[in-house]
């Protein structure tokens, strides 16, 4: 579908600078490239003017403005996504949200936390931390901002116990495309009151609303956490035993596998050893809880489980220093694996737990078939993996055409197991004719259905999530 | 607004024997009175045909014809709603789903249980708990079907610590109102693939599809638990304890507030001592866990924190029996206060937990105010709670007065305060005037939207949520 919008001249910089003032409101030619792409779709795109809003009333009258002259508007946090969600495709305004990044309360009672969209993931656990709470929702990439996390529902190591983004969201506070401000939920804990309009809002990447607050559900801090790091003769050797070990008497906070070609990349990364780099495949196991005793009960429990399941070993890795060496390894793996390459693009499904061996082995095969590298690892534990496809030195043209041979294999497998297109990192732009292909005609109809009755115009991030 | 749909005839009764035979589409007159009403509600109607359907084939051609023939169709499952959300209002088809109860997989690596939608609540414990495995929604009302707790997106005891129903709902089969059927989600554990239809269907009782399979997560079971019934002198010094209870090291499982005449009343209502009826206000706290050292720990620190906070007495119960007699009291407060009245109504508001003390002693005010008896139970931990208002010996026309006039007054607090017109029981008929009250004009503008975009003949469940 062609999408026709006004063309953004000075009168409409006029009026958006009468609501911004003009130090917050930089026309095209002073926009900073960074703010033309994201981490990795490719795409690219210099939005007519970027809006640096600092308060739900602004994002609101530029979001009338908008609706009034039919302009697009493209939300954006800090630009971490991997799919090209926060790109200007059609130009128009982009809204960036990073100076709106306040903590608005800390209700200890209620335990939950008030904010603003665009404060990073990595300062929400040093905010509520030294009050003993814990927001469990941990996504790799800590500069994102909660806004975006919320657009994506990004999920993250701990899905495993403590489940995804949507879990934690008790309240949102929306600017809806017409501009109007609309506030869902709360701090109430359950509700049955109407269309649960908060999980629509919920991974709609940006397309339903723009979220200016956001009330965050917040547990009671583990006291105590430990890793075990696992390795195992071959993949599916350590991928078999992570049913196992998940239904044992605890569940495990994060069930991480890893291969030893991305542990090599990271050391070089890195430039710093891991502890362990002999055997082919590693799983990482992290227990949390209250007490010592109940973790110690745990990990033994599932340290018991791994060497009957065919592990090598199990270290423990209960110090400070061992669990950084640890974690800075897997937080520096999709940046070891891009420094790897000249290029690379990441399909991020999800499939069942069970079926995670046979998919990763599928994707090994996709190497030989596809005469091209291939990179792994991910979230065992809750089935969602993160497959790089390594472009190294391919031609333009050989790289889109190899690129896409290797995305309908995986995606098409991927179907085949009952998995989805995206587990965490959203569809954007770049996954559309994956999606598209993945739902049913009924799915469609009823996704597009709900976008008109937001957004009747497709002013909000149009392009995203459908052709 | 009007509804115009086609009168039920001869033909259609004969069309609908044709799909599913004559024993399982029963007419009109020759439908239990048990059909025509929930348990609750008040609202009366029968429906023009029954159909008690056998599988997702049967539901989907019944709903075709129906909306090929423009009749209004209700589902139903046990009949348990308290809100008149499964009475035929306008007549037509009711789709009876209590036959389709059948468990269809438990897949334990993957920690799911596939279902229909007519199984009890009461027996899916039963059937995951011999694998070691757990479905921790508690819904009070154990005969309720599994499709009407999705419906409602029931919460109950557990939720402080476990969620909701939506929560452990990880895919669902859903037949249309235009007939077609539609797989959401599945056994995947992360999804970030388009819009949640899946959220949006979860709690939308009955308006925008017919449930007709559902994959619930599993849990590990919990190898120990324990409760405490802990006596307060009175009710705002049990309540004001609760934030620091669940503030503590380990979350309770269930935190439930109740009160000296609602136990009497149990009492009398099953013939039964209550462990201990001296007190005013009691909390009953539930502590679940891997160890018994893990569940020591935490219930040792949540009576520290009772008696510290007032408690008179801390009563253990860790011996099946008196476990029993506890939560055999719970389970029967409702009854018991049915019995002990006339008739009565109930409000299911939810409010954030800090302000649970506050919104029950303005409860107690207002049988004062409006010369009623009232009588009040719930979720302490959640904020959820269970108000009836008694008839006693009233007329019709003086009892109409009275509960509006209580209802409105509760409401308004619940709104004044953060809170929502249903945490779990829902809208149906009955709260349709508070819901639109407590609505935004965009939040009714977009529910409407939505409504309208699956069911744009309104013929599926019409007459709730909206009037």
């Amino acid at each position: 579908m062609k999408q026709e919008y006004k063309t953004f001249t000075a009168p409409d910089l006029e009026a958006l600078q009468a609501i911004c003032g003009t130090e917050r409101v930089i026309p095209a030619e002073m926009i900073g490239e960074d703010y033309c792409h994201d981490e990795l779709s490719g795409v690219h795109k210099r939005p007519d003017v970027l809006v640096r809003a600092t308060s739900t009333e602004e994002v609101a009258a530029v979001m009338k403005y908008a609706a009034a002259n039919h302009i697009p508007v493209t939300p954006r946090g800090s630009g971490t996504g991997l799919v090209g969600g926060s790109v200007a495709l059609y130009g128009g305004i982009m809204i960036d949200l990073s100076l709106m990044n306040h903590f608005l309360e800390l209700d200890e009672e209620n335990m939950t936390l008030t904010l603003e969209p665009g404060v990073l993931l990595m300062d929400v656990s040093k905010y509520v931390e030294p009050a003993g709470l814990f927001y469990p929702p941990d996504p790799g990439e800590k500069t994102a901002t909660i806004g975006g996390n919320i657009n994506t529902n990004a999920g993250g190591m701990r899905a495993v116990k403590y489940g995804v983004t949507r879990d934690y969201i008790r309240g949102l506070e929306v600017v809806l495309p017409s501009g109007e401000i609309m506030q869902l939920g709360g701090k109430i804990v359950k509700n049955s009151s109407g269309y649960s309009l908060k999980d629509l809002m919920v991974g709609s990447e940006g397309t339903l609303g723009i979220v200016t607050k956001a009330v965050l559900r917040l547990l009671p801090l583990p006291k105590y956490k430990i890793s075990l790091l696992v390795p195992f003769p071959d993949l599916p050797s350590a991928i078999k035993a992570v049913p196992t070990v998940i239904r044992a008497s605890s569940i495990p906070t994060a069930v991480e596998f890893m291969e030893r070609e991305v542990i090599l990349a990271a050391e070089e990364f890195l430039a710093r050893k891991f502890p362990d780099n002999t055997s082919d495949a590693y799983l990482l196991l992290t227990y949390d809880g209250a007490s010592k005793e109940e973790v110690d009960l745990a990990w033994e429990e599932a340290a018991g489980i791994c060497l009957q399941c065919g592990a090598l070993d199990v270290f423990i890795s209960n110090t400070q220093e061992r669990n950084e060496s640890i974690w800075a390894a897997r937080g520096a793996f999709l940046e070891a694996i891009k420094a790897s390459t000249t290029e690379m693009d990441e399909c991020d499904v999800v499939v069942p737990r069970k079926h995670v061996a046979e998919f990763v082995l599928f994707s090994h095969a996709l190497q030989e078939k596809h005469h091209i590298r291939i990179r792994s690892f991910g979230h065992a534990g809750d089935g969602n993996l993160h497959i790089y496809i390594l472009r190294d030195d391919r031609t333009d043209e050989q790289w889109k055409k190899d690129l896409e041979a290797v995305f309908n294999d995986l995606y098409e497998k991927a179907r085949e197991l009952g998995g989805k297109v995206s587990g965490e990192h959203g569809i954007g732009y770049a996954k559309r004719p994956y999606l598209e292909e993945s739902l049913s005609a009924e799915e469609k109809l009823l996704m597009s259905g709900i976008k008109k009755v937001f957004d009747p115009q497709n002013i909000l991030n149009p392009g995203k999530l459908f052709s």
